[in-house]
């Protein structure tokens, strides 16, 4: 008895280290710590639908790449795109600024890990929980397609 | 004869200090060094004619300040806001991200130095060099009648 429960527990132990309830589905990508205090890439609008504000961040890592113009993004890389409902202001009515915080998506990247992936683990998260694993699956088919010239990244750098 | 000629230099580097030509007019406001990796405060979108992105970001003092929800701002706070052209995504055409940097704008709070401006300088840039001194003339009115409950700062730090 004692050691079916033993085994039982190293089980419960195992899965959730196999898949913590705050990392993303198909990835295992979780919220890095800090990132709201890391160095701006870019800003960008979405239109509607999605009608967002965003910026997108970078870990150490990903600056030090891309400041030399390094292409794929080294093993260690984090991006973290923030978004926020695109509200007009109440006190500059020309001016569109952020509303309530809608996703933050990360990108970590990991050649050997991810490697079906372009090197890329992808995160969705709402509310700091991720999103459910149907929306992890549209995440490569769009950036294999649309930004392979790029290692599958959408930001350049803001000048 | 010597005594003209030191009173002439001395007063010649009197004005070069008062006055640099990197300098904004009427404040005398200089680009920060280093701003471009500074923290984050929010992004905003301007619509035509000005048709801008925007970043907003501040130093140390900035955000610190701004975690502890502190107002008046302290002297020693700079925020710069960063601009660039509103341009559609060729990759993603629902997305708009930055074109050509437009201007760089920049509030210095020194509550005894600009007293009569509510404590802050204005410092408008483009291509790194000061705009003229009319720009100059129209940055307090407005922050004085817009967002004279949130110490003439318009931006707030996105959630």
């Amino acid at each position: 008895m004692k050691a079916i429960i033993t085994a039982l527990l190293l089980a419960a132990a195992g899965l959730a280290h196999a898949a913590p309830n705050n990392a993303s589905p198909i990835y295992g990508v979780t919220l890095p710590d800090g990132y709201r205090k890391w160095q701006f890439i870019a800003p960008a609008h979405e239109t509607p639908p999605l009608d967002e504000l965003r910026v997108v961040v970078g870990n150490p890592v990903a600056m030090a790449a891309i400041e030399k113009n390094q292409l794929p993004f080294p093993d260690g890389t984090v991006l973290v795109k923030l978004a926020w409902k695109h509200v007009q202001s109440t006190e500059s009515p020309a001016a569109y600024v952020p509303g309530a915080a809608s996703t933050v998506q990360v990108m970590v990247k990991d050649s050997k890990k991810y490697a079906s992936t372009g090197g890329w683990g992808f995160g969705r998260f709402i509310n700091g929980k991720p999103a459910d694993e149907a929306q992890h699956q549209t995440c490569w088919g769009c950036h294999q397609a649309l930004v392979k010239n790029h290692d599958f990244v959408f930001t350049r750098l803001a000048p």
